[in-house]
């Protein structure tokens, strides 16, 4: 068996540890990874039964390294969670803002809180490896002129201090995250209405529209979808498509898969599973 | 008149000052901007005529950054070119591949020579705000235990060193650039065959399958679709879109779009333009 339930990116804290939970439960032991290769790395090794895996930020668009690394790896989507992105500032105790120089996180972190930084201009924002990360350096170097962006849960994790709350430029923020598995899940019929998929098109005008066709004509929505380059052979694509579907009507899917395998280069499915959390 | 004929991103000697030269003749006038913001900017505020925005690189995918600028902006895009990128490892003279221990450069640049770095587990890659930054700055400080990858043009500009030359992973690399204007130019109907516009569709399903037909229907090709999301409006996109129509056609191009604006949400068309690089 697997030492751990899942892999997540990131330090204790990240917004991927609560999507792990929010997955597999509180009680699941989860493998913090620095880097998201190695989620994918401790899946397919089997030291974790299943990787967490973000796809898309509702402010930032498609996390392009996770939608690569699910078209390179053979694993399977086994369910989803959304989760909600609130900002915090958090500083070592005694800090206060007004004496705040540089303030650390994540690149994205750090782009979604521009307002925050336009009304303090007086502050240097910092790249750092993840917004858990940040605030655990900023208070074990206990720095007085220093604070780092994160979700105000990890204040308490590592004993700091929210010095504001909610600073990032829009409220409604959202990340969505893919839980993976070596193994293909046989989902009840009546649950299932999502499904993932990789498609390479056909290399003539008109490709896109026709691998539409089979999903419109039988009213199976188009959630996302997104181009990736192929290394190697430019200006060629792959597209990672997500839809939805009535659950109960997974063979109507099914039908309109039939029908693009026909028409395009290659179809690889990744997965159906329920669009809300699951619990495993 | 302005006081520069173009603003690209990045210091002298970078990809998109070659993509500038490219565009524009080796005699342009040309500002050098740390921030792609500012590229923008500068073309607004009239210091530079016009400026060269990268949207897409056949490894990395799309240039977000660059794609969003050009959904922000009311610019108009009046051409493109495409340069091939090569990146070569070049330090101060004197200095010696087997002493190098740092490797400094743009992110994306870095990530497109996983080869290297894995073949020298010894050296350490340290991101950079730009490839002909990272050069300028080994080569101040004549660091021996640390090089820059840029392309190799770079090392004769700040009196720099080829350590090795061609080490990105893949041979065919790619960047695409757009010229971008706040006047729009009517161009030669015989010559204009490249189409840049954004869409935002309709909300119901089958809506991108509906606003791909008047282009299909005509034989006009999608080389490239990105879905970027709207902030506040959570799942939400705008398409960004080029097309390919054959020269001397744009009538049918005109009256494809003029069908697309009656089924979408809205449409707003950024240029059409020759696909061949244009000499100002």
């Amino acid at each position: 068996m697997p030492q751990y339930d899942a892999a997540f990116q990131g330090s204790r804290g990240a917004f991927s540890e609560v999507a792990s939970w929010e997955l597999l439960g509180t009680n699941a032991q989860l493998l913090p990874c620095p880097r998201l290769e190695e989620v994918f790395e401790a899946v397919l090794s089997r030291t974790a039964l299943y990787g967490v895996v973000p796809v898309e930020n509702t402010l930032a668009g498609s996390v392009l390294l996770g939608v690569d690394l699910l078209i390179q790896h053979n694993l399977h989507v086994i369910g989803e969670t959304v989760c909600r992105i609130e900002h915090a500032l958090i500083g070592a105790p005694g800090v206060h803002l007004k004496d705040v120089r540089q303030v650390m996180s994540h690149p994205v972190a750090l782009a979604q809180c521009e307002l925050f930084f336009q009304s303090h201009p007086e502050i240097q924002a910092v790249p750092e490896y993840d917004t858990a990360g940040a605030v655990e350096k900023v208070i074990k170097e206990n720095r007085k002129d220093c604070a780092a962006i994160a979700g105000s849960r990890v204040a308490e994790i590592f004993g700091g201090v929210v010095l504001e709350d909610k600073i990032q430029d829009h409220a409604e923020n959202y990340t969505r995250f893919l839980l993976v598995s070596p193994e293909k899940r046989e989902v009840d019929d009546s649950v299932r209405n999502k499904t993932t998929l990789v498609v390479k098109l056909a290399n003539n005008p008109g490709s896109l529209f026709h691998s539409l066709r089979p999903f419109a004509e039988r009213g199976i929505d188009l959630t996302k979808i997104e181009s990736r380059p192929i290394k190697g052979s430019p200006f060629e694509y792959l597209f990672y498509v997500d839809l939805v579907s009535e659950p109960g009507r997974h063979s109507v899917v099914a039908e309109a898969l039939g029908e693009l395998k026909k028409i395009s280069a290659s179809v690889r499915l990744l997965g159906s599973y329920p669009m809300r959390p699951t619990k495993a």
